[in-house]
């Protein structure tokens, strides 16, 4: 994605309470962040977090953290839900963090979350030794694995159909139970769905999604 | 597959014992019928088992039993077997049972089978009351968890994208650990790949071929 600078980002980062810049801060305690202990479901790589601003208006009894490492991205988002709340909106379930994937135990208890999203991740094609890069590699599951909750879950969006099938083995070689895997999810009875900016421009295009949930059995199958 | 009337199809069924017309007679001895104990793999729908000719070539300590309920497309298949064993060729260990999936458990003992393939069966499309027909549904998956050795594999290959994704579901959720999943097997790095007629075929037409193993857990996530 592009990133234009703004000149009220700094301006932004001071006044707008849903952005954290530090998400060690927290770690342990983002319930009183949020001041509820309703769930917590994190997505990373949200860009401008347009899919939990959504998923947060839709389910006011559930936490969401948008995590992103571009600070322009997440101010530019944070900004849009602060305007919305200022003309009425209740958007008090949605929090910014920039942050890197790699960094997840930093900022997150083990246990405290209870759903990661990934929504067409990049994929990271061509070279094998970029594999490890995947949201999905298998080191990242073991992160995802420590941070969720007992039967927490992983909800997987892509239109790239070699990460899709890199994603199920990793899934299913790392002992995760997969569920409502779809090969064509417009095409399909999944109903819930909500279009991340960048699957509205796929469809459009007329090109398939892919989309797996895959729960988290813990020590189960070890 | 339209069928040819033959004219020796009786003779043949006489004279070739490599096939099996009433598969309960072995129930629970296949090994007497090879002779020996060799691990049995199956094949349902075998069509003239062209693809467990060649199995039965690459792997002698395996036994083979291609299954399928046509008599004419049977008999077809094994006479061309018993004709290139008479100039030579060492097939003993590939047999041809005329039967049904549905009665499987009347042709084998629990436990008698290690390995069963599934290779390009009807998707029986459209109509939703028909999945119940699909060789990979949950009620054929438990004939199959029957059948099974522990850690028996089903091998599952179709051209059909949403049978493939019916079947990716219908494992997991009957817990199944899925493994080497190809969402474009002939681009992808598996190398044992022998083709079907029928996969020939598609391949030919330019179109992509799914496959999947799935690993018979038995109790374990029970």
């Amino acid at each position: 994605m592009r990133i234009r600078k703004h000149k009220w980002t700094q301006k932004e980062l001071q006044i707008n309470k849903a952005i954290v810049q530090d998400g060690t801060v927290h770690k342990g305690k983002w319930n009183e962040f949020f001041g509820n202990d309703n769930p917590i479901h994190i997505e990373l790589g949200s860009g401008k977090g347009g899919f939990f601003a959504e998923m947060s208006l839709q389910h006011q009894d559930i936490n969401y953290i948008a995590i992103e490492r571009q600070t322009e991205i997440i101010v530019s988002g944070a900004r849009k839900i602060r305007e919305l709340k200022e003309r009425g909106s209740e958007v008090d379930n949605l929090a910014f963090l920039r942050g890197d994937a790699r960094d997840l135990l930093d900022y997150f208890e083990e246990g405290e979350i209870c759903q990661v999203f990934i929504n067409f991740c990049d994929p990271w094609p061509n070279r094998k030794k970029w594999h490890k890069r995947r949201l999905t590699h298998h080191s990242f599951l073991e992160i995802y694995r420590k941070l969720l909750s007992a039967n927490g879950e992983i909800h997987f969006k892509t239109d790239h159909t070699e990460l899709f099938e890199f994603s199920l083995n990793e899934f299913s070689d790392n002992n995760w139970k997969l569920k409502n895997i779809s090969l064509d999810l417009h095409n399909s009875n999944f109903e819930d769905n909500i279009m991340t900016e960048y699957e509205q421009k796929f469809f459009e295009k007329g090109m398939v999604i892919y989309r797996l949930e895959a729960i988290c059995l813990k020590d189960k199958l070890k």
